[in-house]
C-alpha cells in the first residue's frame, strides 16, 4: 500500500479522468470510489453539462476515517481545502468572504442509493458577516435569512442530532406570532428572529455555539456524512439489502445555486421524453423565482417546461441540447433537476427516468429506430410485467385526469378495479355473489377469516400492512388489484363509512382503485384494456424472438383459443385438456351415462357416442395450428367432477321426498319415485367415487387404466381427426400425452392401448401414414425420479408444475393458498408463493433431475412445461436454465413468456 | 476347442471326480455340466451311499446335439454304450438279456429344476423276450406285464407324443371288461392284453413298431430329453424365470430297482429330522412290497419309518447312518427317497427338506450346537417370514390333527382365521360389524365391490384366482389370512351353501383356515400364538445381532410399549407419537377446548392444562428406555381429528332440534338451546377446518407454526421430564423431531421456538445440563431434495416412508389400497404394494438423494426410518444399502427386523 499521505482522497468534479485512470477505466469502480452521485456529477461535468462546481471526498477516505477511530486520513483535509480554493477560482466567489461569498451544499453518496445515510446540508459558508454581505449583494434580507435559518436548522438536526421537532416548534410559534399561516408569509425580520432563536436552541442542545467558521462547518458536515455510514438505520438497510458494509460513502461538496434570485431565476424538473406516453418531447414543470422544494411541495402552480421556450428560448434550447446530449450519453430517457440562477442554467442531477409501461415500450422501440440502443437493449429494457399491463384492464387515463383521488397507498397487486365499498368480508361476499354487485372490500387489515370476501371482491383496500401483509399476499395470489397500507384512511364500522380527512365515503359508494400505482379514486371510473396489438410492443416482442432459445407454446382447448394463441405468437399447443370438452351441455349427459352405466356394453356405447364430438374438436385444433405441434392430453380429472355434487343431490332428494308427500295422483307418484330412484343412483355412485384426498386419487392415467375403452375412443378421435386433415392436405403434428404417471409401466400400458387402436384406425384408412409422438406429463415426484426409465417409452416430457409443486411440497393448493401458505409468506418462511413462481430449490431441482435422467436415456427427448408457471417470468428463467425446449402458458401470457424467454437467454449469455 | 471326438460326454455316477477336475473343482460348474439331479446322484455315489448305478450324459452333449440339427456329437453314443457296459458289470445284469435283464430309467436333469422338461421313462430294456425271462425269474407275470405296459405307455406319450388319453381309454376299457374299479385288481392276463393293445396304439399313432431293441429304446429316450429342452413349455418357463437358454439339459440313465418284489422289498420317503418340530429323529413313511407311486397315491396305509426299526433293524441302522452322513455332507436336514429291493437298501434321491418355521428355527439352533453349521449359516437359514410365524395366531397343531380338511388352495396370505362362512360381502360386513361374529368370507373370486366385506372378515377363501388375484392382493394388504384358487370348491348362492365333493357347508357354519399352508378345515378350531420367547429363536436372533450393522429401534408411544420393545431387542424409540396421548379420555376435552377457544388466552390456558399429562408421559418413556435414545415427534395430525365428525354433528343437531319441539318447560328449552349452540359451534369449527386434501393439509410443522404455544408446551414437557429423570440419576437421550417439513425455514422456526423454551426450563432448574438432539422427519419430497439445507439445522433425519410414499407416488393410501393399487398389482404394473414394501426405484432413490445431500452437509448426520417399512425385510435391505443408522418399527416386528438387518449385512458382505 502506498503511503496514505500520497493518496488522492479528493476529486474535483472535473477530475473524473484521474479517477478513471486510478481504477483502470472501470466505471463501476469509479462509482465505487466516488459514490453514485459523485461519479454522476463528474460524468456530467466531463460532458460539458453546466454543473455547479464541486468536489467529492472518496469512499476510501470514509473507510480510513472510520478505521482510524473517526480521524481524517493524513492529507485528506488539506486536499479538501485545496479543492475549495479551486472552486473559488472557478466561480470567482470566496468561501467566507462577505463581499462575494461562496456557499456550498454537502451530500452523502454511496455506490448504491441507500436510505438511512445522511441527507443534505445546504448553504454551508453562511455566518453573521456573510449574511450581512449577501443582503447587500442581493438586496433581499428575507431570502438571505431564510437561507441562514435553514443552515442552522439542518446543521443542528442532521449534524448535531438536535431533534427537528424543536426547530419546528419555533417555526410554529413564529407563524402564530406573525398571525400568518405559511412560512412564505413571514417577513425578513421574522426570519431574522427565527435564526437567532435557532442558534440559541443549537447551543442549549449541543453545548457549543453554532460554528461560524465556514471551514469548521465544512469539516463537521464532512465528518457527519462519514459517521452516518455506521448509523443504525444504514446498517440495518445494508443487512436487509445485502450490501457490503465495507463500501463506505463518499461526500459531495457542491456550489449552491439559487432559483429564487429574481425573475431571471427559476427551478424545475424535466424528463427528456413523455413519461406517460413515451413521446419524444421535453416534458416537465418549473417555477420562476423559486426553490426546488417549492416545486415538489406543490404550493404554487407550476408552469410546463414548454413555457420556458417562449420566455427564454435560448436557455430552453440550451436545456433541450443538454437533454439530448445526456440521452445520447446514458442511452436512456433522463429525469433532470435544473436551476436557472440569474439567467444561467445549471443541471443539478440527472438519472434514468421512471415511466409507464406504455412509455417504456414506445421509448425502447423509438430508441432502436433512432440508433440510440440495440434491439437487444430494447428487449432487455422492457420488463415482462410491463407487457402484462397491455393485457389487463387499467383505469382509463382520461377518466383518471378528472377523477378525485381519495388516497395513496402501496401498489401491491396491479390492475384496475371498480366497485362499491363493502366494509366486511361477509357483506362483500353477499353483495358480490348474491346481488351480482362489483365490490371493493375495504378493511383495516385482512385475516384468514376475510378470504371469502376478498375472493368475491373486485379489489381490496386496507389501512394497514405492507407488501407482505396478508391482504397483499392474498390479492396477488388471486390476481385481485389491491392498495394497502393507506394510513390516513379511517374506517368507522359503526357508521359504516370510511374517511380520509374531510372526505367521507359511505359503504355502498363507488370507488375505483389503481393497483398498478397504488391509488384509490372516488366514483366509478372507466377502465380500458390496453391494446396487445400496439405496434411498438409487437416490434419489441419480435426482437425478443430473435434472442430467445426457449419456444413459447400455449395451453388451449378449443380452435378459437388456438387461433388467439397463434396471433400472440405461440409456436404450438403445449396442452389441450380434452376433458374440458366433456363439460359442454350436449356432451355432459353422455359422459354421465357412461359413468352411471353398470353393464360394460352400456359404458362402451356411451363412450362411442362421444367419439364424433372429440374427433371434430381435435380436427379443429389441428387445422387452427397449421402443422405446429398440438399436445393432446388424454382424460385427466376424476370422474366425480362430471357428476352433480354430493350436497346438491342430498338436497334434491330431500326436496323430492317432501314433494312426494303432496303428490295428487298415481302417475305423479310414479314420476316422483322414478326421479328419486335416479337421484339415489347418482348419490350412490358419487359416494362410491368419493375419495379422502381426491388430488391424489383416481384420475389421469389411473383412470385410463381402469377405463381403457375411454382411452381407445380418445385415441381413435385423434387419429381419425389427423387422417381427415391429412386427406385435405392440412399439415399436422399431433402429440399424445398421458397425465399423472408415477411408474413407467403405466405409460407402457397406455402406449400398448394407443398403438393397437392407432394401428386399427390407420388400417381402416388405407394405411395413411400418421406421424405422431407419444409422451407424458411429469407431475409426480416418482415419475421425475425415474425419468430414465420413463424416457424409454416417452418421446417427450411436459412438466405439470402445478401438481408437481403440490406433490413435491406435499401441499394441496386449494387448501394452502387460502391457509398456511399466506402465513408462511408473512413470516418469511417462504419468499414466494410456489404456485405463482416455480420453487427452484425444490421443484426446480426435481425437474433438473428428470431432465438429466430423461436425456441420458434419450438425448433428443423433448422437454416442456405446461403448468401455470409457464407464463411466469421467474419460472421461465428457471426453465431456460434447465434446458427445456419450450414453455406453454395461457394464450394471454404468450407475449410475456416470449419476452421473459429472451431475458433468460440474455442473462444466460452473460 | 478340443476335437469333439475327444470330449467326454458321458459320466458314470462314480466318475464325479473326473467331472470336478474338468471344471476346476467348482461344484456349481459340475451342476452346470451334469445337471442338478446328475450331480446329486454322483455326489451321493462318492459318499458311498448306495445309489442304483447309472450314468449322466452332459449338458454339453445336449447343446451339441441341438446345434448339429439333432445329431449326437461324435463319440457320445459310443461313450453311452460303454457306460451301459460298466453298469452291467456293477450290477451283474445285462441290458436286453432275458436271463438276467438290466432295466434302466431315463430322466432329464437341467442345472435348475425346470417344469416343462421331459419327465421320466421307466423300465427301459424290456421287450417280449426280456418279459418272458423276467417272469421266469420273478415268477410274477402280473408285476412284469405291469412294468412292460408302463414302458410302452411312457415311451408313447413322452417320447413319441401319443396323447396320453388314448392309453387311459384302454385302461378304462380293461377295468370295465374285468368288472373292477382299480388297476390293482387287474390280473396278469389283463395286463398282458393291455400291453398288446398299447403296442397297437403305438404303431397306429407313430407309424412304427414299438422298438424292441433296448439300445434303440435308450437312444430314442436320450434324444427325447435333449429335444424337450427346446419344447414350448420349457422355453416359456425359462423366459418367465430368466433362465439362460444355452444351459442345456443332462440325461440321467439309472438302474431300475423295485420295492414291490416281495415282502423283503419296500419303498418310502423319510426326513432326517422332524419337519414339523425340528426334533432330531428320522421321520417318514414307507410301504412294504410297493412302488414309490403307491406311497404318494395314499391308497394303502403307510407305516411310520420307526416300524422299519423293528422289522429290519439292520437296514434301519444303515438308513439312519446314511441319513446322518447326508446331513453332515449337505449340512442341512434331508428329504430322502429310498427303495429296499429284496433286502438291499437303495437311495434314489436326497434334497434339502421343507420344514415349518418352528422346525427351521430349532434345526438352525441345534445344528450350530452340533457343530454342523456356523452361526452365520444358522442366521441366514431362518427367513424373516418364519419369525413372523411366532408373532401371529396359527391353528393349534393338535386341533388340526383331528380336524376334517375341506380343501386345499393357494396359501396367499399367512396366519389362521376362524369364523362362520358368509357368501357375500354385505352379509360378511353385517355379521362382523353388526353382530360381532367372526366371519370367513367365501366368494368365487373377489372384486373391488367386495373390499368392505373382506375388511370386516377374519379371513378370505375363493374358488378362483392365483397369487396376484384381487383377493390375494387385498388379503395381504390388510393382513387377512386367505386361501384362494380352490378349484373343487363349488358355491351355490341360491341354496346359500358351499360344496366340496359330497361335503356340504351351509352359510353360517364354522370353518377354520390356515393361510400359511393354504388349507380350509371344517369347524371352529383352536388357534395359538407361538411363543416369541422360544429359546431357539432367541438364540438365532442374538446371533443375528452379531452380524447386523443397522440398529433396530421401535415405534412406541407409551412406557408399556417401550418396555415390550426393549424385551424384543429394540435399541431405542424411533418414533413416539405425542398426539396419541391427546386422545385419552381425560385429555380429549382439554384438547377440544383448546381448538374451540376463540380468545388467545383461553387457548393458552387449555394448552397449559395438557402440560402435566405430557410431562409424565415423557418421563415414563425416558425411564423405560434407561438411557437409550427416545425420538419424540411433536404434534402431527390435523386438528379436526380431535373434534367430532361432521356427519355426527349434523345428526346430533337434527336430533336436538326435534327434541326441542317436544320440550316441556323453559329450563328444558334453555338447556336444549345451550346444547344446540355448543354443537353448532363445533360444526362451524369442523367446517372451517375441513380441507379438500387433508393428507396434504394443515398438520405437522404447519400446525406448529400456526400454534406455537402448543409446541412450547410440548417442549416444556420434554425438558421438565428430562430434568426430573436427571435429578433421579436416570440416564436419558431425548431427541426432538419435527414432522412434515418441506422447507428448512420451517425447521428453523421450530428450532428457535424450541431453543428459547428449553433455555427457560433449564434456567428455571438451576441450569441443569440436558443433552438433546433436534431433528426432522423426511416425509415430503421437497425436504429430501433440499436435505443439504435441512441438515444445517437438523442433527438427525428420520424417513417417514408412509407419507413419503404417498407424496412421491402422488397417491392417497386410504383411497388407493382399496382401489387402483390392487388393479395395478393385478395387471403387473406394480410388483408390490409400495406401502408394504419400500419402492426402491422411486422412494428409495429419493431417500438416497436425501442421505447423500444430508451427509454432505453433516457427515455425522444420524439417519433412520420410522415408517411401517421399518419392519419389512425387503425394505430393511434397502435401508441397509442406503447406509441408514437404524430402522424403527412396531415392537412386534423388532425380532423380524433384527434378522432382516443381519441378512442385509450378510448379503452386502458378499
Amino acid at each position: 500500500m502506498s503511503n496514505s499521505a500520497d493518496v488522492k482522497y479528493v476529486y474535483l468534479f472535473s477530475e473524473v479522468k484521474q479517477a478513471e485512470d486510478l481504477v483502470g477505466g472501470d466505471w463501476d469502480k469509479v462509482r465505487g470510489l466516488l459514490g453514485g452521485k459523485g461519479a454522476n456529477l463528474a460524468d456530467m461535468t466531463r460532458l460539458g453539462v453546466p454543473v455547479p462546481p464541486g468536489y467529492t471526498v472518496t469512499t476510501v477516505a470514509c473507510n480510513a476515517y472510520l478505521k482510524a477511530g473517526e480521524k481524517f486520513p493524513p492529507g485528506m483535509w488539506e486536499q479538501a481545502l485545496e479543492a475549495v480554493k479551486s472552486i473559488e477560482k472557478d466561480t470567482g466567489k470566496v468561501f467566507g468572504d462577505p463581499k462575494n461569498p461562496l456557499l456550498v451544499s454537502c451530500r452523502s453518496g454511496a455506490k448504491f442509493s441507500m436510505p438511512g445515510m445522511m441527507d443534505t446540508i445546504l448553504n454551508i459558508g453562511l455566518n453573521d458577516e456573510v449574511v450581512e454581505g449577501m443582503i447587500k449583494l442581493t438586496n433581499d434580507a428575507r431570502f438571505v435569512y431564510d437561507l441562514y435559518r435553514r443552515l442552522v436548522q439542518m446543521f443542528g438536526s442532521v449534524v448535531m442530532e438536535v431533534p427537528d421537532e424543536v426547530f419546528e416548534a419555533v417555526l410554529t410559534a413564529a407563524r402564530k406570532k406573525a398571525g400568518v399561516k405559511t412560512d412564505a408569509e413571514l417577513t425578513a425580520a421574522a426570519w431574522q428572529d427565527v435564526t437567532a432563536k435557532f442558534k440559541e436552541l443549537f447551543k442549549s442542545y449541543t453545548g457549543i455555539d453554532f460554528p461560524t467558521d465556514p471551514n469548521e462547518q465544512l469539516r463537521l458536515a464532512t465528518e457527519a456524512v462519514f459517521k452516518s455510514w455506521n448509523g443504525k438505520r444504514a446498517i440495518d438497510y445494508r443487512n436487509a439489502s445485502k450490501i457490503a458494509h465495507d463500501l463506505g460513502t463518499a461526500v459531495n461538496i457542491q456550489t449552491m445555486v439559487f432559483g429564487n434570485m429574481g425573475d431571471s431565476s427559476s427551478t424545475g424538473v424535466a424528463m427528456s421524453r413523455n413519461a406517460a406516453t413515451g413521446e419524444n418531447e421535453l416534458e416537465g414543470d418549473y417555477l420562476e423565482n423559486a426553490q426546488g422544494e417549492d416545486v415538489v411541495a406543490g404550493i404554487r402552480q407550476t408552469d410546463p417546461i414548454s413555457a420556458l421556450k417562449k420566455r427564454a428560448p435560448k436557455i430552453y434550447k440550451e436545456f433541450a441540447d443538454i437533454s439530448r446530449k445526456l440521452e445520447l450519453h446514458y442511452r436512456n430517457m433522463q429525469d433532470m433537476e435544473f436551476t436557472i440562477e440569474q439567467g444561467k442554467l445549471w443541471l443539478l442531477q440527472t438519472r434514468d427516468a421512471k415511466r409507464t409501461a406504455a412509455a417504456e415500450v414506445k421509448i425502447a422501440a423509438d430508441m432502436v429506430a433512432e440508433g440510440l440502443i440495440t434491439k437487444e437493449e430494447a428487449v432487455k429494457r422492457v420488463k415482462p410485467d410491463q407487457v402484462d399491463f397491455f393485457l389487463h384492464p387499467q383505469l382509463d387515463s382520461k377518466a383518471v385526469k378528472d377523477a378525485q383521488e381519495v388516497a395513496r397507498g402501496l401498489n401491491v397487486s396491479p390492475g384496475a378495479a371498480v366497485g362499491v365499498v363493502a366494509l366486511d368480508a361477509d357483506l362483500a361476499e353477499r353483495w358480490a355473489k348474491g346481488e351480482g354487485k362489483p365490490v371493493i372490500m375495504v378493511r383495516p387489515e385482512t385475516k384468514p377469516d376475510d378470504v371469502h370476501g376478498m375472493l368475491a371482491a373486485q379489489g381490496i383496500v386496507t389501512c394497514r400492512g405492507g407488501r407482505t401483509s396478508h391482504a397483499a399476499l392474498v390479492a396477488r395470489q388471486f390476481g385481485k388489484p389491491a392498495v394497502v397500507g393507506i394510513e390516513e384512511l379511517e374506517l368507522d364500522l359503526d357508521a359504516r363509512e370510511m374517511r380520509v380527512g374531510d372526505l367521507v365515503i359511505k359503504e355502498g359508494d363507488w370507488v375505483s382503485i389503481d393497483g398498478t400505482n397504488g391509488i384509490v379514486y372516488l366514483g366509478k371510473l372507466e377502465t380500458v384494456v390496453p391494446d396487445i396489438s400496439n405496434p411498438d410492443l409487437l416490434k419489441v416482442l419480435s426482437w425478443a424472438d430473435e434472442f430467445r432459445t426457449l419456444e413459447v407454446w400455449a395451453n388451449a382447448d378449443y380452435p378459437v383459443d388456438a387461433k388467439r394463441a397463434r396471433e400472440y405468437g405461440a409456436q404450438g399447443i403445449g396442452l389441450c385438456r380434452t376433458e374440458h370438452m366433456f363439460f359442454e351441455s350436449e356432451r355432459l349427459p353422455i359422459v354421465q351415462r357412461m359413468i352411471m352405466s353398470k353393464a360394460h356394453s352400456d359404458k362402451v356405447e356411451a363412450i362411442s357416442e362421444l367419439l364424433p364430438f372429440q374427433r371434430s374438436d381435435f380436427e379443429g385444433l389441428f387445422r387452427a395450428m397449421e402443422g405446429h405441434p398440438v399436445v393432446i392430453r388424454l382424460l385427466d380429472p376424476p370422474l366425480h367432477e362430471f357428476l352433480p355434487g354430493h350436497n346438491d343431490l342430498v338436497e334434491e332428494l330431500a326436496d323430492l321426498k317432501i314433494k312426494l308427500q303432496h303428490a295428487h295422483d298415481m302417475s305423479e307418484i310414479d314420476s316422483m319415485l322414478e326421479q328419486i330412484r335416479i337421484k339415489q343412483d347418482y348419490l350412490t355412485r358419487v359416494e362410491a367415487l368419493k375419495e379422502e384426498n381426491p388430488m391424489l386419487g383416481t384420475r389421469g392415467v389411473r383412470l385410463g387404466i381402469l377405463l381403457p375403452d375411454l382411452i381407445k375412443m380418445q385415441v381413435r378421435a385423434i387419429f381419425e381427426a389427423a387422417i381427415a386433415c391429412l386427406k385435405d392436405g392440412v399439415k399436422i403434428k399431433p402429440k399424445v400425452m398421458i397425465p399423472l404417471i408415477s411408474h413407467v409401466n403405466e405409460l407402457r400400458t397406455m402406449r400398448d392401448i394407443l398403438e393397437a387402436e392407432a394401428k386399427k384406425v390407420i388400417e381402416e384408412n388405407n394405411n395413411i401414414k400418421v406421424d405422431y409422438e407419444f409422451g407424458t406429463m411429469i407431475e409426480i415426484p416418482r415419475a421425475a425420479l425415474t425419468a430414465d426409465a420413463v424416457a424409454q417409452v416417452a418421446q417427450f416430457f411436459s412438466f405439470g408444475t402445478n401438481d408437481l409443486t403440490q406433490t413435491t411440497f406435499g401441499i394441496s393448493r386449494d387448501d394452502a393458498e387460502r391457509g398456511f401458505l399466506v402465513e408462511y409468506q408473512q413470516q418469511g418462511i417462504l419468499d414466494d408463493n410456489p404456485f405463482g413462481s416455480l420453487d427452484g430449490d425444490g421443484v426446480g431441482k426435481l425437474m433438473g433431475i428428470a431432465a438429466e435422467l430423461g436425456r441420458k436415456t434419450n438425448p433428443k427427448l423433448d422437454l416442456g412445461i405446461c403448468g401455470e408457471h409457464g407464463g411466469d417470468p421467474k419460472s421461465i428463467h428457471i426453465c431456460h436454465k434447465l434446458g427445456l425446449n419450450y414453455v406453454s402458458c395461457s394464450p394471454f401470457r404468450v407475449p410475456i413468456a416470449r419476452l421473459a424467454a429472451a431475458h433468460a437467454a440474455m442473462a444466460d449469455k452473460k
